[in-house]
Parts: structure tokens; C-alpha cells; sequence
């Protein structure tokens, strides 16, 4: 059908896997990365850009969209790709994440979490419902569940409080989604760094009618070899033919590791972020342009890359401009860093469809501790 | 001769000229309008995009250059067009405006001028002969005379003063120019309010072998009739055959009223500074996004603008992302103000070629108060 959500494995290598998941507004080819649009814009870049990198899709964040310009006047305003000019598919979380992480006087119940908005105080209420009406609202093609996500380290007895709270929430958000054809949801895997909990997460997950799982509560403050053992831990009870998101991942090295896992999205707001501080994301490992050693550099970042950012700016002149805390610094470096990420999908989808992503990965990693 | 700095007038309309100054770098078609780039970088746009808007030249700052990289530094990158990636012709002014309105401690005798940084407090001197030698370390094709440009209202004595220093100065910045070919160098009339001093200033100027004229000190905080009659007053003991270039300014109206007057050359950050604080220059007058009476208007800001950012994307999401603190505001912004005053010189040029002149300015000017 053609206003159907499709999620298909075109080639596996190891546990590595690509494929496409189709909607009605595109094809978003995995593993994909979706670069973060906050409050409706990916920071420092036009949405043309965005797209002609490579990306296939962007995050919305629900949180920070429903507190300004608000869910309704997002809908009266023909729903959020019409407002920022992106027609292509839109995934959105949950909310949960942000009241966590940015509200204040936040108060959790096991109907939902009511808070004040970090910006003007203002009370808001956030339950499995509401973010989800509120995610149809945006026009959302890919929509959360509602979960707790509990900062690491944390007790066992904490994670699996909120690991069943969110298994619960998992349940009333799938009611509260309903069928929306061409739309998808996804649940979200909790329990910390307790592997059982995981799996318990998991296989309870695998049994409800998501279109997608997420795997979340990692990249909080964690050592990277436990994000990966929980990704392995939980990998072999999601079922196989739908797609894997971890949440707010992560360094080139944490996609790598984690796509060698069986994981096939991403969304991180670190190749944005990095580039408005004056970090370059290359093929040589990160570049610090605020660094006085590239003051009378007149290389450009890359001359090879895709991106006339990364080709056509001396590094002399970036670095200028990120000490002169000029816009432009941010706009370049952004660009420079979404390149990267896309070439680096890119690259990975090739790779496994070739059946040598582990000479990939080995390139890759190579590349970035050679010298230049 | 290929390396030759012409200037050709090609058709008047009562004072009001249009033309075109050519050197090795390009062609400047005049009236035209410099967008300012101050630190290098036009803010808040790719260089492309301000050269595909119709801009033929664009004005760096050397009080900022010289203090941030530094003069010595942009000759070893390969010269300022090399570094801010613009190959097109490049004015910068004298950097005696800004010290006088942005530094620290400075001290002004008959030699020139010693200041502190803005920056970081590091003492600095600029003498004519030194400004000259940082616009050529620059590379800059139209460099202007180091002058003292007085604050208005300010007494006769004081202007006066001012405006016999600045012949001085003239005097020693030609000298110091020398003689280098495609590269051109402006004398800058000064006398503040005072008719008789203006006209002093512009006829001592005409005598010495300057390849245009800067009418400078104006656009200080006095009332758009008084730039306007220090312009019609200056204008007959100006060359026909040289351009003329009004420093700083201005709003559309400021430059449809000099261009009547006369002038062929404007720099402003109007539209760039505007764009930064939500303000839009539309053709039917000026929009403050940041109005809350914007935040559910889905209209463009202007249809049937050539530039995508007035057409793409609605009112109420540039009030958001004005609201937001985004920078993609900022961008879509300028990219809309330098849009609209490149149009208008575009617009300018055509009317005075086809003798309608005073029909565009006033046709232009009823649309800004036109309601929509």
C-alpha cells in the first residue's frame, strides 16, 4: 500500500544489517543518522542543506516544540514539515527525556509527569496520551512512546521501577496511537545497565504491536563498553524484521560499534553542538578549530570531503572566525559535521551490502589516529 | 590596460547616475549597495549566497582585520579574498570610524591615532601611512584615506579642525598609496554640518589624484535633511568622472534620496544587524518578526521575492525561530534584507538606465506604506 510504514533488510553482514524503511513522505535509508531539530530547525543550517547531505529524516523534540510555538499552533500552522520547510519524514520523542533533563519542579505519578517549562515557568502535564496526541499534532511520522529514562549509574531497584513504569506507559501509548496509516510507533527499551531488566524490557516490547523499537537510557553518563553489552544484551529479543533506534547516539566510534550490533538509527545532537563550539568531525579524527595551532593553517579541513565547507575554508580562517564567534564559524562547522556523519552512513550502508563492513570499521577507526 | 580601475558612467537622470567601475577582480555596477563584512565574513551567510544576490563587492573593516587576525596574518593566508573565500572586489575603509566609536583609551595627535583593543586591551597605532600598508596587506581593491570623522552635533571649531586634519591626511594617504595598478584608493570629504568646510574639503579633495571620493561623517545621528543638504552641497565640487561613495549608510529610503543626489556607492549593516534582531526590509516597509502578532501568520514574508528565504517559509516560523534565539533566524534574516537591498539597487540601476527615476522612488516608497 502506498501510504504504508515498511521497514526492510536488504543485506546483513555479521549482525550488521541495511535496509530502508518507506513511509508516505520517503525512503530513510538504514542505518540512518537524524540529525536533531530541536525547536523545528537543525541548528545553523537551511533545510536544503540538510537534506542535500544525505539525511533522510530529522528528530523533532517534542518537549521543547510543545512549550514553543506550542503542539495546536504547530497543527495551525499545517503541522511541522510544512513550518520548517522539511517535506521529508519527521521522527519525534516522547518529551520525556527533555522534562527530565531541562524542566524544573518536575513530578512523576504513574499517570505522567507534570513540570515547568524552563523557559517561562509555565505548568505543563505530560502523560503516554498526551505525548502522543501531541506527536500527531506535529504531524510526526515516526512517534514515541512515552517512557522514564533514569540517569547511570543508578540502584537496580530504580531502573526497574522505571523500567516497568515505561513498560506500562509502552502499553497505554500504543493504545493512545491507535492505527494511523502511513504513521509508525515505537517503544523504547529500559533498565539501565541490569541485563535482565533488558530483557525483560525487551521481550515484553516484542510483544506489542510497535513498529520499531527503540533502545533507550543509554549515552547518560556511561562507559561505552556497557552501552554496547546492553545493545548486545537486548539485540537478540527485538524482533528482526523491525528497526532498531538507539536513542541519542553518539560518537562516529559509538555508530560503528553499535551498527555492528544490529542497530539501524541514530540521533545525536553532537555533530550540530560540536560545530557551533568549534569542533570539526573529519576523516582524520576531531579537530579543535579554537585551538591556537591552526591559527596560520591555510589547509582546508578535508579536501576530499563532499562538503564545500570542508574544502573550501582554510582552517586559518575557521579558526578565526569560531575566536571572533562568528555565526559563519558555526554555520561551516555544523555543515562540516553533518557531511561527516551522512558520508559515514553512507560509507556503512555500502559497506554491509558489500559484506566487508568490518574492513570498514577497521578503515575507519584507522583514519582517524593516523596522522595527517 | 586589463589591470586598469575605470569607472564608466553609463546613463544620468537629473543628478542621479548609473555605471559600472571595472577592475581586475570584476565589475562593480553602481548605484551599488557593499554589504559589510566586517570581520571577514558578511555575518550569518555563505559568500556565495551574497554574490548570487547581486552583490559585486562587499566592505571589510580593518580596525577589526587589524586586530583579529591581524594584517600580517591575512597577507600570509593569501590575502583577505583568499581567506573570507569571496574573489570578487573587496573596499575596506580606513579603520579611523572605529576607533574612534569601539576602542579604548585612544589618544589623536597630528601623527595619527594610538588605542587600545576592544579585544583584549593590546595597544595599537595607526597612522595614514599604516592603514594604507594594512588595506594593501589586506589585498583590498578600493581602499580609502585614514580621516577623523566627528560625532554630531558637534561645534564649527571642532569640525573644522577635524575636516583641515583629514586634508592632512588625505594628503599623506595618497602619498602612501602610491601607485598600484587595478587597486584604487578614495579621499574622504569631512566638515561636518558646515556647508562652507564641506565644500572646502571636497574641492581640496577634487585637486589630489584620488581614484573616487568618500563623503564620510554623516549618518552620525544627525536628521536624514541634514545628510541629504551636505550632499547636494558637496555634489557640484565633486569629479563626474569618479565615483562617489556615501560611508555608512543606510535605510532604503537614505539611499533612494543620495542616489537622487547623485551618489554611486553605499555600505550599511542595517540589513545584516537588522536580520540579527528579527527585522525583516520587505517592499512593503519593515517587518519586526519578533511582533507577537506574527506567531500565527502562516504568510511568507513576501511571495514574490526572488529570494527563498522571503518565499519558503512562513511568518509565524520566522517569529519562532526569532523568539527561539535560533540562528537559522538570523540567517533566513539577512538573507531576506541583503536580498531586498540588492533588488533595490538592481531595481535603482534599471530606473535611472530608462530616465523613470523619480517614478521608482516613488513607487517604491508608496509600497512601504502601502497596507499588504
Amino acid at each position: 500500500m502506498m501510504d504504508d510504514f515498511t521497514f526492510t533488510v536488504a543485506a546483513t553482514d555479521g549482525t550488521a544489517r541495511t535496509g530502508a524503511i518507506t513511509n508516505p513522505r520517503g525512503t530513510i535509508r538504514t542505518p540512518a543518522f537524524m540529525p536533531v531539530g530541536t525547536a523545528g530547525t537543525v541548528k545553523a543550517m537551511y533545510p536544503e542543506q540538510v537534506r542535500s547531505l544525505g539525511a533522510d529524516i530529522v528528530l523533532g523534540n517534542t518537549y521543547h516544540l510543545m512549550l514553543r510555538p506550542g503542539a495546536e499552533r504547530v497543527a495551525e500552522l499545517g503541522g511541522l514539515h510544512r513550518m520548517m520547510n522539511w517535506p521529508h519524514p519527521i521522527l519525534t520523542d516522547s518529551g520525556g527525556f527533555q522534562v527530565m533533563s531541562l524542566s524544573k519542579l518536575r513530578k512523576l505519578d504513574e499517570n505522567g509527569v507534570t513540570f515547568q517549562s524552563h523557559i517561562d515557568g509555565r505548568r505543563y502535564s505530560l502523560t503516554p496520551e498526551r505525548s502522543l496526541e501531541i506527536q500527531d499534532l506535529l504531524g510526526s511520522d515516526i512517534q514515541m512512546q512515552l517512557d522514564e529514562c533514569v540517569r547511570l549509574p543508578c540502584t537496580e531497584a530504580e531502573s526497574e521501577r522505571a523500567m516497568r513504569l515505561s513498560l506500562r506507559w509502552a502499553e497505554r501509548s500504543r493504545q493512545a496511537f491507535g492505527n494511523k496509516p502511513g504513521r509508525a510507533v515505537f517503544g523504547i527499551v529500559q533498565g539501565g545497565e541490569v541485563e535482565a531488566q533488558r530483557i525483560e524490557s525487551a521481550r515484553a516490547l516484542a510483544e506489542m504491536d510497535f513498529h520499531g523499537l527503540a533502545i533507550g537510557g543509554l549515552a547518560v553518563g556511561e562507559p561505552q563498553d556497557v552501552m554496547l553489552r546492553m545493545i548486545e544484551t537486548v539485540e537478540p529479543h527485538l524482533p528482526t524484521m523491525k528497526p532498531r533506534y538507539l536513542m541519542g547516539v553518539g560518537t562516529p566510534d559509538d555508530i560503528l560499534e553499535s551498527v555492528r550490533r544490529g542497530v539501524d538509527m541514530f540521533d545525536c545532537v553532537m555533530p550540530t553542538r560540536a560545530g557551533r563550539h568549534g569542533q570539526a568531525f573529519t576523516r582524520f579524527g576531531k579537530l579543535n578549530l579554537r585551538n591556537a595551532r591552526h591559527a596560520d593553517d591555510t589547509r582546508p579541513i578535508d579536501e576530499a570531503s563532499s562538503c564545500p565547507a570542508a574544502r573550501d575554508y582554510s582552517r586559518a580562517y575557521l579558526h578565526h572566525l569560531v575566536k571572533s564567534g562568528e555565526i559563519l564559524g558555526m554555520m561551516l562547522l555544523t555543515w562540516v559535521n553533518l557531511a561527516y556523519y551522512q558520508d559515514l552512513m553512507a560509507g556503512i550502508r555500502a559497506a554491509i551490502a558489500e559484506g566487508r563492513f568490518d574492513d570498514f570499521v577497521g578503515e575507519t577507526k584507522a583514519g582517524w589516529v593516523k596522522p595527517e
